[in-house]
This record gives structure tokens, C-alpha cells and sequence, in this order.
């Protein structure tokens, strides 16, 4: 059912071009910028360019008991049999896993640090909750890559997320470099909302998981931007966080190296903004996907 | 016909584990290294890494004239339908041209460049032919990459070509960067040959040019070498060169950026190597991927 109006069209059989976003990218007040965590430069940073790295945020020996954990998951045949695990196109090897904080009650604390929580809670002005979370393997020579997207394209029109009023959180789980497929960033992109052509079938969710056709932004637009701000790639080894809006632009490549890529990703969400019925039309995505009961404000806790 | 000895024996049906070279990797005496144009420390290096970058090799103000060419080239319907011009895999975009010096005077006697020519013949101590040319396109968001090889083990297997006494000239034609799929190369590769798996079917340069599976090394083999050397991929402006031996193991990504990447590729090899039949046993390929029938020694011009 088509609502009145929808801020944000997408998907939609005719072209129409990008324009400036309605929402703010940074929440905060002015007169709050400076209470931290994060310095003011920082929020005007993220503000500016729509992404923050930080190379280990984490320690190394922080990030072990997660890391080891991850391996076991690559070997538990019941998971890869799981309907919140993707498997590789026509291959054995794990895609991702969503909902990785619902599997483990160790990720599950990691996603309320105290550090990590108050960040974003800075840079959203609200109490928060997971929307979704997953693990992207990338295994190597095998690890396929992510097509350029704006996540909140997919979370409005696919989950039904309302405004642009959340963010990703990518901690980096083994070395991030030149070569294995890194994330990719159009700095400043989240200023401007591209719709997308082609209506989305039901269930796509199970190809776009795979392979990205739909909710890619057309060529023109896309080299507007990159021209306009380049792209970048940040790099550093596991512990290392990149804090990128929900409307930045990124992908990543084809991992032809030899060295795996995985990175973890927990999407937080304003308590403001939780999910109506999608913009799409469709009915909406599973659970693991886009997060519909459990919206309690996340409590930050000391030493995950 | 299978020859009695084949020394570097590969497309086989069984797994040969990977050996070190029976050539040299630098054919010029060791009294003769500091003759020029090339140091010594450039020799040395090219004998450890198995190739030499040099940024703008060229100036922007020489390559102008090739550039506006091979633009005019990509809109050239009748070289669309040529039988050395490869497409992109289902697609309309030219992924490569081959025997762009038959093709172009201009480029033909760029092969000849003098300062060029000269350090190709210090390199392998020899006079020189072109075994190959060509230009590889890579459109901005629709270039697809090429997979790990050494060429070779194709020119060996494929084309005849006796021993490793060949080098490649590849001189950047748009800016290489860190996103539009540069050449990667793994160092120290050149000094290994590793026999790959697989018959080679008769015409297989058909699907090879476009998609390499047949003639790429098995995945602990280019582990070892990466965990050893690591990867590299020189960047640089229109104009700059690399210059990397025919057994040096390299690949490129696919162009996710905007940004084309084209790059124009000089085979020189030794009058003294020339072809043989193949050792796979298939008819020879057609003479734009492997010249035999001009095989005159190369003469050095001044300007081209």
C-alpha cells in the first residue's frame, strides 16, 4: 500500500535524478558538539565526509576471544545451513552471517561498549538499538565483492526505516589491505539521496545478499560523486573501526589475495526512528535482516 | 606431438608441485651490468622482484598523441568486428586490442622508442622482436580483471615460445590508481614456474582472453608466494611504465571507480627464442596473439 508520500523514492520504473537529503547527518545540537565522546572535530569530520576511521579501536587482545570465535563459525555445518547465513554465489564457502549478536551472547555484549555505544549515541542524539548485525567473510581468492549502495535505500525501502537517522559500525576482524577487498567510501555522499530504478521483486533479499543488481545507483550519479570527493579505502589490522552514516555510498571488491577479509558490522538505529511497513510495497524482510522486536534502548557496558 | 622433454611441463591433467626456474631472470653478464641504460641497483632489482616501475616515463606532452588514438579506437565500429579486438564478457565494451602496432604506425614505432628498446635489449642481452602488442581497455564500473598468471606459462604452452627470455613493456595510457584495477604483481614470482591443471582445449584463447580459469596457479602455491613477497601494484600517471619479466605471476581487479584504466603492453622477446609448435599440442594461435612471422631484430628510433 502506497503511503501519501514517501521522502525517499526509490525503486522506481523511471529515472529520477539525486537531490540533497532531508535529514541531518549528525544529530547533536551545536551547543552539545563538544560533550563526547568524540571531539567536535570529529563529529564535524563524520558531519562532512559521512565516515570515521579509527585504526585499532580495539586492541588485538580484545579482539582474540572474538576472532577465535569467528573461525569456529566457519567450520559449523549447521550454521551454514542457517536462514540467517548466505553462502558465497554457487559456492560452500560463508558470505555472511546475520544477526550475529542473537547467536552470541559474547557479540551481543561487544555491541553495548561503553567507547563504541556513547559514540553513536553521540552522533545520533538518542538512545539507539541493533537494527542489524552480520559478518561479511571474504575468503581468499573466493570473497566476492559488494556493488556500490546506500544502505538506508535498501533499510527504507526494503525494512521500511523511515528516516536517516542510524548508522553502521564496521570493525575490522583480520587485516584490512590494498588487497583483500577492503571497504570502499565516497566521501560526502551521504548528502544526497539517489533513487533507484527497477521495482524490487518479493524476497529479493535472497539474491541481493549474493549479488547487489538492485539499489545501485545509476553510472552518472555515482561519477558525480567520485569525482566530486574521490574514494577511500581506510586500512589497519583487527581491532580497527570505521563508523560510516547510513547513507554514505561504499562497496568493496573482489578479494584476489590469499589474506581473508572479515569484517563485522552492527547497525544501530535511533529509538526515534524504528521500522514501518516497507516503502517498496513488499511485505517485509525476515527478522534477521531488519530487527521488528526487540527496540529497547541498548545500556553500555564496561569491558565486553 | 609431444616432444620428449618438455622443460616446463604444465595443463596437466595431475598437480606438479611448482620448481625454480631453469633461465635467468637478467641474461646480461655480470660484467656488462653497469653498461646502461639501466644501474646495476635497476638490474639487480628487476632480478630479485621481477619488475621495475618508473613514474612517468614518458611525459604527458609525448603520450597525447596515443591517448587521443586510441579514444578515436574505441568508437571505431569496423575494429569492434576485428579478430584481434576482444569484448567484454556479454558486453559491447572493448576489453582489449591486439596487434595495435599492425594497426597504428604510430604505436609501431613507439615499440621502437630508443630509450625503451634499449633497456628491454640490456635485460635480455639480445635483440628484440615484438611477440605481442596490445591495449587493454578497462571502462570505468564495467572492466572486469584478470586473474592471477604467469604469461609464460600460457606463451609456452600455447604459443611454443622455448625458454623465459621475454619481457612486457606496459605503459600507462589513463591514471592508475588504487581503485580502477591496477596491475598487481607478486615479487620474487619470476623466480618460480608453477605447472598449472588442465587440458588446454583447442581455440581456447576465445574464452581465455575474456575470462582466464585454465593457466591460473593453485592457491597454496600463489599463497606462499604473497605470504612471502606480499602483492604490489605501481601506480602512476599517463606515461609511467612497468616493466615486468614473462614468468612474474600478476593480475588485475576489476574497475569498480568511474576512472578507465587503459594500458598499452609491449611483448619483446630474444631473436633467439622464437617459437616453436606449442607444447600443449594444439595448432598454433593466430599471429596476433603470437607473432611468427616478423621476427626481425627491432632498430631503435629517436622520438616517436
Amino acid at each position: 500500500m502506497a503511503r501519501p508520500q514517501d521522502l525517499f523514492p526509490t525503486r522506481l520504473e523511471r529515472k529520477l535524478g539525486m537531490f540533497e537529503r532531508l535529514d541531518p547527518v549528525v544529530h547533536t545540537p551545536s551547543e552539545r558538539l563538544s560533550d563526547g565522546p568524540l571531539s567536535a572535530k570529529q563529529v564535524r569530520e563524520f558531519d562532512e565526509r559521512g565516515f570515521l576511521f579509527f585504526d585499532s579501536f580495539f586492541s588485538k587482545d580484545e579482539m582474540d576471544g572474538f576472532i577465535k570465535e569467528l573461525k569456529d563459525y566457519e567450520d559449523d555445518d549447521d550454521l551454514k545451513l542457517s536462514e540467517g547465513t548466505i553462502l558465497e554465489p554457487g559456492k560452500e564457502e560463508i558470505r555472511s552471517i546475520f544477526g550475529i549478536h542473537d547467536i552470541s551472547e559474547r557479540f551481543d555484549r561487544l555491541t553495548r561498549d561503553a567507547h563504541l555505544l556513547n559514540i553513536v549515541r553521540q552522533l545520533l542524539d538518542s538512545d539507539v538499538y541493533i537494527h542489524q548485525s552480520r559478518i561479511n567473510y571474504k575468503p581468499g581468492f573466493k570473497g566476492k565483492g559488494f556493488n556500490w549502495h546506500s544502505d538506508f535505500e535498501t533499510w527504507h525501502s526494503e525494512d521500511g526505516m523511515p528516516r536517516m537517522r542510524s548508522l553502521s559500525c564496521s570493525i575490522v576482524m583480520t587485516d584490512n589491505n590494498e588487497f583483500n577487498g577492503p571497504l570502499m567510501l565516497i566521501p560526502g555522499s551521504q548528502k544526497y539521496f539517489i533513487p533507484c530504478v527497477g521495482r524490487t521483486p518479493e524476497d529479493n533479499y535472497k539474491e541481493s545478499l549474493k549479488s547487489q543488481d538492485l539499489g545501485v545507483p545509476d553510472a552518472a550519479s555515482l561519477t558525480r560523486l567520485m569525482d566530486e570527493n574521490a574514494i577511500e579505502a581506510p586500512k589497519g589490522p583487527p581491532g580497527s573501526l570505521i563508523i560510516f552514516e547510513c547513507n554514505t555510498l561504499h562497496g568493496s571488491n573482489v578479494n584476489m589475495s590469499c589474506w581473508p577479509r572479515s569484517n563485522l558490522f552492527f547497525v544501530y538505529n535511533s529509538v526515534h526512528n524504528t521500522l514501518e511497513e516497507p516503502y517498496c510495497g513488499n511485505k517485509p524482510r525476515p527478522e534477521f535482516l531488519a530487527n521488528r522486536k526487540n527496540m529497547e534502548p541498548l545500556k553500555p557496558v564496561r569491558n565486553p
